[in-house]
């Protein structure tokens, strides 16, 4: 199955096996999941300018953005086109520093005729409440063209992401509906969750499983047993392509463990 | 009362009255409510890079940081001092633009000594965590010397505060449990809320009044009646100087009330 899919081979192995989101699909994951960032723009002398901004991405992951003039990073644009921008996830909890974050650095640029109404659609779709404010004399379209991109997943998980390689990648269609699906597993089906994680996922032992992670290549498992816990994966058939894939491949894993379970 | 007070004559005053944090006073108050922000630092040929740091504040209201020098950040500060931190209050919620929000413009310096003693003291009051780290060799202390402040309060809330007025400001003792405050007073003392917004908040006609804020100088309300809605504010007798005061003077400010209520 694994081989259907081109980009296969950039695909991140961990110890508990399973493909799992390259970086560069984790970034646009995220930058697809967040509307809100901080964008450090450079102000008179150079001096290096914080500040919040919402954004919403174009096809290319590069975010858009629709800044005033009167504000400090809107004058600050039209000086130096130079801009990065930080985006973390607002939903991960713990350690700030253990928390998945990244930062898009590259020059904003104003786009005009069709391509201006293509990234005004693009901000809107993330903020709707946008386009009051796009016909303002003083408000100003830009587009963050993506240079370079650093990835932080947590504690010692990062890298570093080619502008090529992070516009290749795909934001993980099953993203939006992930929390949802992981509360609905755990509430629902914990039998199921189980026999995946003793059939699938090589957790003969476990006497419980809670799913902590569900992604398009696959779910993640905290297998207990024994005292012990133990974190697993185990791949869908094939790479979803759609939130709504997320509860049939789930229903297979389920099917395909119990008919293991029964035929010993 | 309100001439025992200093600063007094900085206070911002709303169409509603009543004595209410100065900009500056906000500011200081968001710093040491939070511990995490993003950094603009100058990279390589002066781009701008944006990143996400912990801190904890100084008794000047100067962000303390601890960072690594394999991190992007850490080597931008080595080579360029300057630097630019964002920060928002995490609980806020609704519209990111209409949050309470502020960015420090300044220098980061590396202190030395007792300087830096007292520097690492700061970060990890905040930062408990942080004290591993601080032995390491690659991670270095800065001191981020606030020359310049913005604020943004909410939608056109805003004020640019001077280096000499942030740090002359204190934060709001009573912030650390003004939550829990507001949480208490509208689940267990509803009538009192009800007299103090008809009594002391001029809202005669009020047949229902929920706490919206508390801090060192009030209590914010929204009065309902005649199926209309009010904010109102009404000012402690004197400003607050613990947290520990806030009990005792809601229950002053409810007392207040009833005697007049009696009176008539």
């Amino acid at each position: 199955m694994r081989g259907d899919h081109s980009s296969d081979d950039e695909a991140v192995e961990h110890q508990d096996g399973g493909r799992r989101r390259t970086a560069a699909e984790e970034a646009r994951t995220l930058v697809s999941a967040v509307t809100v960032g901080y964008l450090a723009t450079l102000g008179e002398n150079g001096d290096p300018w914080c500040s919040l901004v919402v954004y919403g991405p174009d096809p290319d992951g590069n975010p858009v953005l629709l800044v005033s003039t009167m504000a400090e990073h809107g004058r600050n644009l039209a000086s130096d086109a130079r801009a990065s921008l930080a985006i973390n996830d607002p939903s991960a909890t713990g350690d700030p520093l253990d928390r998945p974050r990244i930062t898009l650095a590259g020059r904003a640029v104003q786009p005009e005729g069709e391509a201006a109404e293509a990234a005004l659609d693009a901000h809107v779709a993330a903020i709707p409440g946008a386009r009051l404010y796009a016909g303002w004399e003083d408000f100003s379209l830009w587009i963050l063209e993506v240079e370079r991109v650093r990835w932080v997943g947590g504690f010692a998980q990062m890298d570093t992401i080619s502008r090529e390689d992070y516009r290749a990648a795909e934001p993980d269609p099953t993203q939006p509906i992930a929390a949802k699906a992981i509360e609905h597993l755990n509430k629902s089906h914990a039998d199921g969750l189980l026999a995946i994680a003793r059939e699938l996922a090589g957790a003969r032992g476990a006497v419980a499983a809670v799913c902590t992670g569900v992604d398009r290549y696959g779910i993640d498992l905290s297998c207990t047993g024994a005292g012990q816990a133990a974190a697993a994966r185990v791949e869908f058939d094939a790479p979803l392509t759609q939130a709504a894939d997320v509860r049939p491949a789930t229903v297979e894993l389920a099917q395909r463990a119990r008919a293991l379970q029964e035929s010993r």
